[in-house]
């Protein structure tokens, strides 16, 4: 009797992600299964293709619960479609993002984002007032590789993130490291081994497993967001979208 | 030799507007024009309403820049699609919240606002820390009628407004009132009037007039948001929406 | 290949805790092993109490560490020894107070404590200010029992939780409580049922099982607190205390 | 029937400003009136300075009301008089300070201030924490010339102006940049550019431009500030000052 | 060879402070003289007041310093040229409030201030964000008598200050008191014993003979306030008042 | 008819302090007394020691009053045993930490630490947050001296301490310097001539004599910490601890 955790990957383009990726995150009775999404940008950079990602994203969320998903992991550091997809349905949705920094908040005093591109610097330190983790927020360090790129040269990705963790540790105090893309899946053991090399012994938060896992802990603890925070949608008129009823409406009508 | 502020009603309702809502509002060389969207919800009501009117938002925003204005103000005060629109395009794109909220910390110690439903709080509590307006931020209150209900009872409705002000100043500690919902135009003259009746003279603003003021302001001292903060998205393939091409795009491509 | 998570019950008082605490709470392949400490009071409701639990709970924890647990989990909403017990051990160390406020950060935007004591409240809102989830305080509200009578009716002590946290709903704007008392253990299910039939649909966090939770999924993650942030203590004399030795000293001797 | 704005410079040197510096800020049909104060320092440039400038300025603020006058704009960035002078009078005062972090809250994410001294680095932190504009403060940078002497080698001033606002943006993180001086009127183009010419395009606030035109818009909203955080003073006997009557108190008088 | 600490009275009423107001404050070899100011408002009720009561206040403190004093205690719970003052001398400059906000952090969690009317309360809440003491803000109160009625029935001040201060303890959570207004001297006892009669076992700050026994300390520790952040200001022509020139200025002609 | 400061070591190496080290801090009628632990670490250089100091020092504590002290002085920079000896005694019980960080945030505007290990940063952050100082914290710097050999050479220690104040100042912008570590007595008048060599006009402070002097002060002004913050720990069984009887169940039992 597992749990079945739901990741939706808020992309179009196809292979960015195998069924390999999630492989042993959980225990053997557990699920973990995985979609992508049909309308939006190829890849997330910026909040003009984060917003073109979100409507699909919350029907796939509602799609999620429907389907009998205990939980849903956003498979992008933008936690794109959170908030919405909450309000959407009953079990817990998590983005990585959001639990990244909070699971930060505990294991340091300072943490640092290393992420793709400079120009997310402003999303992330949002994100961190947003998500109640501006208090121990160090700064943004980007390896200036674009999001489908990352995959390349894997050898070089790693050495690209381990040095910007450095300067993160050494020049802006950071004692903790998030990945700032979950294209980085699979990078933090590379890091975390880099860092050590040069005497610090930290955290790397691989923001997708770990997210994966504590979905997994809220569900089994029947713990989800307030729905006094994420309330229910009014059920009214849409042009142009062809989104999915929500459960909420149909329970209601019965 | 005025300047062209554009309204965007993010809503696909019609009627929502009439051309008078904007008639004097600029000088008489100024123009402020107005379109809804054509995809997207019938009112603005949750994150999952908002979520929904974005893309085609960004999207008149987008047009009103080829269109020649100096300026563009979003019609509602979850300000959808700010952040994205703004960086698709250079002129000035001012959200009514963002900008209410900023003017009232100018005008007094603190704020609260008066909005449609109780279940925005979170989101206006959000809104404000993204804001940088979130030391002075007092209270939300709620008058408890749906945003497209405001005009059934317009008498009705300026009396629960100055009712839930009047709250906010004596419970919350407000010395400022913000409404907190696009569709209460019009109705600050009766609230202040209210206020003042009880002995309290404060200013209420009502966030559309006040925006496209500050906005053909930014326009005439040619001042618009950074584009550090706000960097043009990438150029990437997109399934499913049909954007207009940004003008940066095009700029590079000559 | 389970986990193994101890949890330390910082108090000498026996028969508060049972076995059967932890059951289930993890998968089949894992182990919650349980051990109270030897020396300190026989409850902990304030900053002297905690203070004499600590050395012999920072000693559990080195114990622990010694005896193969992958994460250990203090018992206790004071977090007594979370920080000297991090610097003593490499594998991650949790207090429930912190984990589940950061906890309540992801799951709504203002969360409340309901504990035993309202004089706990000035530890609570420095654990909040500590802990990086000060954002999203809402308040304290106590139950007015002391932690070893919470057992004594149970029936009264959840129908009294119940009455806090509608107050913390109603009054502070919670929309997610958190136990402020591990001795709550049990009641979280019958306190959101009272909220629910409220209209109040909220998370109600039960601190231990899911600290358990979360304390599994971070070792599976293979993740552990920053050792910049929790450096193994200097090697020194100390006088009145059998501390056990730590594992760094160890190694470094070999 | 358009709008008056008073500006008022706290300064008693006299040529600091000319006609021209206001000529074409509003429309045709709205007036910008200019007067100086008779006692006070030769310019501004700390709190003792400040503190000199303030009875006068506060009195011209009196006069401009009586003047007809329908906003106040006040000519130095340590906005002296701004809190005084709303208690009495009606009409909008602006301190340019206040309005410009507000201003640079709504176009970017981090704004710092260039300024004259070094020394003033204070005041503007403080500033920005008493107007609600703390969270999105990067940091003070400074050009080290007198304010009187801004004008003597213009070019040079724009170099250095431009030079401090590149090391905001680098190594501080500034994404807009504020003029910390009213006497570095018209030099926001050439520092922009300088700011474009290395690759950074982001707004420069001129701080008396960008302030008058937010006064015409205020009053034009028939906006003005709270008289519950902006009471008018009581009336009592006050020694050595020669102080214009409160229209306040000779309404109460009639 | 004790200290010598100057306290400047900032109003021109006479008979508001006694010589035996500051009898046995400090030790038998040390001194309080006492000034007030000659140029200036009555009483201080608002920022009008204040800016009047400064210039003096500055001069006062100047002449303080020429005088030997060792350290100067501002007589005035709004700090009236706490800053300018301490930009033209040497010695530290002390005002009670800031005093009395950071006495109040170290003795509790949560302090209000209890002071003569309601409409200072955004200036205490000003205040406490420059001072560094926001953190532990709970609230402002007031007894709603005029600073120079204070006196005209001991008996019933005494009485509404406790009534008041119950209502900061029971309502806004506070567990300090401090006086908002230096004409409550005297008081403390009375409201200490009030609050103790109902069960508060908490301080009562009497701002002044607090402020003038740290400014002894402080000069006893031959610690004076940074001239980095106050630093001497630099000379220039001033008009309409007639200033005492300056210690530095002197020392630096010579 | 003096005050009676006690001064309580947290360690237990003896020859830390001599009876010199509090010659001439107080008035001739005042008293300093002097005791060390006799249980705990042999210095304090992190949480882990921090932790073994505080039962002991509380002990330590109640016996100061029951010895007729008027104050306690802990110390040590960890304030350790702080909180929990307030709970047990009614006279005021200062940290050197929280009475510095408090006076610094009354001297300047940014102050930082220089402490003895780079370790101890993420513990004055912390103890910032709780004291009510972090809005004013500039940073941490460390000399990398251990405790206990700061006097092994002393002209070499105060080097240190002024290169390492000096990268505050001008790095970190600090304006007030605080020494993060009571074994660094005495230093305090080097390092502020070290500064003003370099043209840096600030104060520098001792913690120690600073706080026995503002602990003296308190007394005199018959100001404690609120009850309310800190009440008498309640009666119950302790094991392992041979702590004082608190003078509160004494009373009580009477």
């Amino acid at each position: 009797m597992g749990v079945h955790v739901r990741v939706v990957t808020p992309i179009t383009s196809r292979g960015f992600r195998a069924a390999s990726d999630f492989e042993g995150l959980l225990g053997a009775e557990d699920t973990v299964s995985h979609v992508e999404i049909d309308r939006g940008p190829a890849s997330i950079e910026c909040e003009y293709d984060e917003m073109l990602s979100v409507p699909d994203t919350v029907a796939k969320i509602v799609d999620a619960e429907r389907d009998g998903a205990d939980a849903v992991v956003i498979d992008c550091m933008g936690d794109p479609g959170l908030k919405a997809g909450r309000e959407c349905v009953n079990i817990p949705v998590l983005g990585p993002c959001e639990t990244s920094m909070n699971l930060a908040c505990m294991l340091g005093n300072n943490y640092s984002v290393i992420t793709v591109l400079k120009r997310l610097r402003g999303q992330f330190e949002n994100q961190a007032k947003l998500f109640g983790a501006w208090e121990k927020f160090a700064s943004v360090r980007a390896v200036d590789i674009p999001v489908l790129d990352l995959e390349q040269d894997p050898t070089g990705t790693r050495k690209t993130l381990t040095e910007q963790a450095l300067v993160a540790v050494e020049e802006d105090g950071a004692d903790v490291i998030i990945f700032g893309c979950t294209g980085m899946l699979g990078c933090a053991e590379a890091v975390r081994e880099g860092l050590l090399a040069r005497g610090y012994d930290i955290p790397v938060i691989d923001p997708v497993p770990a997210t994966v896992r504590i979905a997994a802990s809220l569900a089994a603890s029947k713990l989800s967001h307030s729905k006094i925070a994420y309330e229910l949608p009014p059920n009214k008129p849409v042009v142009g979208y062809d989104m999915p009823p929500l459960q909420g409406y149909l329970a209601a009508a019965e």
